[in-house]
């Protein structure tokens, strides 16, 4: 079975940040893993084209009930119409996360994920939220997440 | 429609928090207000027993399937068996919300809360997040957050 | 703990079918137990209706996330915004469940409730799903419900 | 965007059904969809294998919070952790569903997908619900089910 890598952020972001976000996504395909993340633009977006780039296999699982929504970068759209509910099933789903920046979704998302007892690691995050590990760029960062996924 | 007030918080909690969260659940009730938790232990059960000592309903959202996970002070037991998503319930159906003290699945709670735009009073947070707002007593807690819902 | 009681059934119905959903609202509350709905109109509001009307408490798993779609009716709003999954919602969280006519959302309900082993009574089903309880009357439908909730 | 075709059936059946449920996923893979099933056993395990056969890409979307739960030929595991609920995401992700054979499970996917608005196609079903289309073989269910998402 296939690492999957969940990417989590905020559906707009600052330029630099969607840059991180494609070299994330870019590695974790590169490195052989599935991407998970929500779907929308932005971050989601961003670390989507990375992985698409490295022909990576993409899923989003969007917040609403149409396949539209899912940005282009996305193979397999996960439909929740369960709003920003989703982002337990983005938390459950993934081996490990990484959290490109992000708002109070992506606030909630961590949460989530930490207490399943996931390996969160951010970049750039203005949270300082314990249990969560702090990357110093989009390699290191898939590389830890990637190196907790494969000891679970 | 009355007002539907949250109450969110571990459950399992040290006394002082459980003391704070039942004057909590007290003034809820007392000013005519529902109040809704997650139905299980700690804050969610000292917070519901407030609430029930001025004769108010109480609504547990609990994570799993079975009536006897709710606390014994619930009224009305929503089983939502979606696990930790169903924080996103609580804080949809609360017109404000009060956390007292809280984890990792309080703090999924004020994310979502925030995201949805809610107001979200806290006492005796660990987190620092931008956009709650801190209260000093339960009852400056539950002025706060039903001035808030009245305004809606 | 007080029995919770499903009535479930399609969103318009006929007069003669809103008369009947009203008279089990009724018997419902009357004989002490909480109703639950998805909380919009037709069968959902004539039931909950009924049951304001013997003083009860009504519960509406709304599918969206705003109180106004709740019928006037409903007492306790939970706002799911999950769309049509909050059907497994309200199938969960009912002791017994009593169908009044129904479409697709309903058959799906009645498929969640008796996976989930619940006892489910019909009023004027189209369907013909073995394992439901044929009642000819509002109040004979209760009665089979409540006697089966009182059993478990 | 491929097409992503839904196999929904129980997780236990008997050996002629998963024949045809192995044909029913062979045929989704071999013109090129993504198969999506609730990732369990039965017919659900019998359709990701067939879509394995042909190099297919299988997603299971399971009610549980563990990918063990997934059988071995689903690729790519969603973990709801929403119990029976995940059938209402089921639905909502495909283009058009085959239903092979069925309990009530599939009885409520059926209900959904047809509330969505979706094609279901039956092969072997114990219920006659009004909207569904019959199929006589796996390869018919399938090109019927794929020309109903192709004109999407």
């Amino acid at each position: 079975m296939k690492i999957q890598i969940g990417v989590i952020g905020a559906s707009t972001c600052a330029a630099g940040l969607q840059v991180k976000a494609e070299e994330v996504g870019y590695e974790i395909a590169k490195r052989g893993a599935f991407l998970i993340c929500g779907g929308l633009g932005g971050v989601m977006e961003a670390s989507a084209k990375g992985a698409k780039r490295a022909c990576g296999t993409t899923v989003g699982i969007v917040p609403g009930c149409s396949r539209q929504s899912a940005n282009p970068y996305i193979d397999i759209a996960i439909l929740s119409n369960m709003g920003h509910a989703r982002n337990a099933i983005i938390a459950q789903s993934c081996d490990a996360l990484v959290a490109v920046g992000g708002e109070y979704g992506t606030l909630s998302e961590i949460a989530f994920s930490l207490k399943m007892g996931k390996t969160v690691v951010t970049l750039e995050s203005k949270w300082e939220i314990e249990g969560t590990i702090k990357a110093s760029s989009p390699k290191e960062a898939v590389e830890l997440a990637l190196n907790a996924a494969s000891s679970l």
